[in-house]
């Protein structure tokens, strides 16, 4: 059994091409009926502000499987603790027995979340897209235009964010990364010019409505992961020519179709999606194209899947071992 | 962060009266409400023959939880593998930093599952039962037996078991410890003078029946702890003056009260079920007696909760640190 702390794992791991195609092959066995993949076990400690998810999925074929556990402590920067955490534990899918556990702080959920908008971008926005209009200023912020500059040719970033002192710092560290990045006072302003727009951001109420979109851009929303969330408003759905998501279960629970759910009051949240909804790991798998024209637009809710969570893990090992 | 392997938890933690005062506590807790337990998280891992479950609960008040990874992998013995496995985490309640990882093996399950058997009798069986019937033969028979001697002057074991073998090899081990042990043919004949009715088997389908039940008897069925598992016929739940499970929810699913959630085929379990459902928590907490006059019959179903795991873990690290 093998130990692995945050700085030999962000070593092994980076923002890179191998790394996008696990998890993009993760998504695709996802898609073609190949994972097992439970509900997420989601525990809340209302003391301390705090919740714990634990994800998982097996995917067939692997000869591992990842347990990954998410603690979420809100008031932890008051003890100038970072609010979010975990480790993922990896396990034999022969026998069970743990393989290793990767102390990776979340580290690792970072990578496959921020791969996980590159892939959604690769086979949703426009090939030719530059410009990437960015709502949020946190880790993600970054990370999201980091990996989107795997798979698209990206120049310039539009930055919004509610605190305007942490757009702007967001903004140095892009320009480090050398691209052209303006800082916006609103969303609208942000997204004018936008190939590409990504949401990431831990609101509670939309952010991003119909009128924002310009023609032909692809939406990535990856801010909302818990029924509290939401960042887009639901004109942004039915504006889009076609909408994805990870998951469709874990959409109408803790991302963008919650909105839709709740509004029939019926809890299963089924049937009452007035359009249609596609998985990623199926478009992947069967190869759909749904950008049928540089005009249409495409939205991709990512909640964060426990297949993610199995490919990064048996990437990382595989580095690491 | 601490790691501690099975031999220093094993040395830590043993059966006894302090071990079942932490998991009898958190039983009482989430008796009286004060405890979050999530549903269980399930994945099977078919290809392999088999399964890993993830429990947890968090305890108001405790400084810690635990989140525990038990997989049972059932092709293993072919390697020369235990079947059964697994790891608990503890994080902190307050911050959810990662406090240990309890390499045990599965030890602190089989502690807190035998302790929970010694709870239910202590709360459920004659004050002066002496004589205790076991069905099976694997480590939890002969722990339970164990625990039971924490709470009630056992002097006897009535074992059966499938495979006759384990059967005399089990008795050996508990006659080494004292005990006046007898194997039996059957099950009726294992239970006729037995105070107390242990069921400690896999079986899928039901062993033990109303007509196998002496006056007066507490029953603990602990070996059904998943969908297809069963060990009591209905007609000794109906035939109980009083039926009490460790989770109304799990007992529905993975335990005895599954038999009438599904005659209704409703899915959902509620309603259908012919008798009062105590819990066991609920019973500690508010010092409920079930047991009216020596020759009143109860049953007990243990499928196994988080709160127990939170209680032994935190036990556990409470001795190792």
């Amino acid at each position: 059994m093998q130990l692995f702390d945050r700085a030999a794992i962000s070593a092994a791991v980076t923002l890179d091409q191998d790394a996008l195609n696990a998890v993009e092959a993760g998504f695709a066995a996802l898609g073609r009926g190949e994972a097992v993949q439970p509900p997420i076990l989601s525990m809340a400690i209302e003391e301390a502000n705090g919740e714990v998810d634990v994800k998982t999925a097996h995917i067939r074929g692997f000869s591992r499987f990842a347990i990954k556990v998410s603690p979420g402590f809100f008031d932890n920067p008051k003890r100038g603790l970072p609010s979010l955490n975990g480790l993922m534990m990896v396990f034999s899918a022969q026998t069970g027995l743990v393989e290793a556990v990767l102390f990776d702080e979340g580290y690792l959920t970072m990578v496959r979340t921020a791969l996980a908008g590159a892939i959604a971008a690769k086979h949703l926005s426009r090939p030719d897209s530059r410009r990437v209009a960015v709502l949020g200023a946190g880790e993600q912020a970054r990370r999201q235009v980091e990996a989107l500059r795997l798979v698209r040719d990206i120049e310039a970033v539009d930055l919004w964010a509610r605190r305007p002192q942490a757009a702007h710092d967001c903004a140095e560290q892009l320009r480090a990364q050398g691209l052209a990045v303006r800082v916006h006072e609103s969303v609208r302003s942000a997204c004018a010019d936008a190939d590409i727009i990504v949401t990431t951001t831990p609101s509670q109420q939309p952010i991003l409505s119909a009128a924002d979109l310009p023609e032909g851009v692809h939406v990535t929303a990856m801010g909302s992961d818990s029924p509290e969330k939401r960042e887009l408003e639901t004109s942004v759905l039915t504006r889009a020519d076609a909408f994805v998501c990870d998951s469709r279960t874990q959409s109408e629970r803790n991302g963008e179709l919650k909105a839709f759910a709740g509004t029939a009051d019926r809890g299963d949240g089924g049937g009452e999606v007035p359009f249609k909804v596609f998985e990623l790991g199926r478009l992947i798998a069967e190869g759909q194209r749904l950008r049928l024209t540089p005009a249409t637009i495409t939205v991709c809710d990512l909640t964060g899947t426990g297949v993610q969570d199995t490919a990064i893990a048996d990437f990382a090992l595989s580095r690491l071992s």
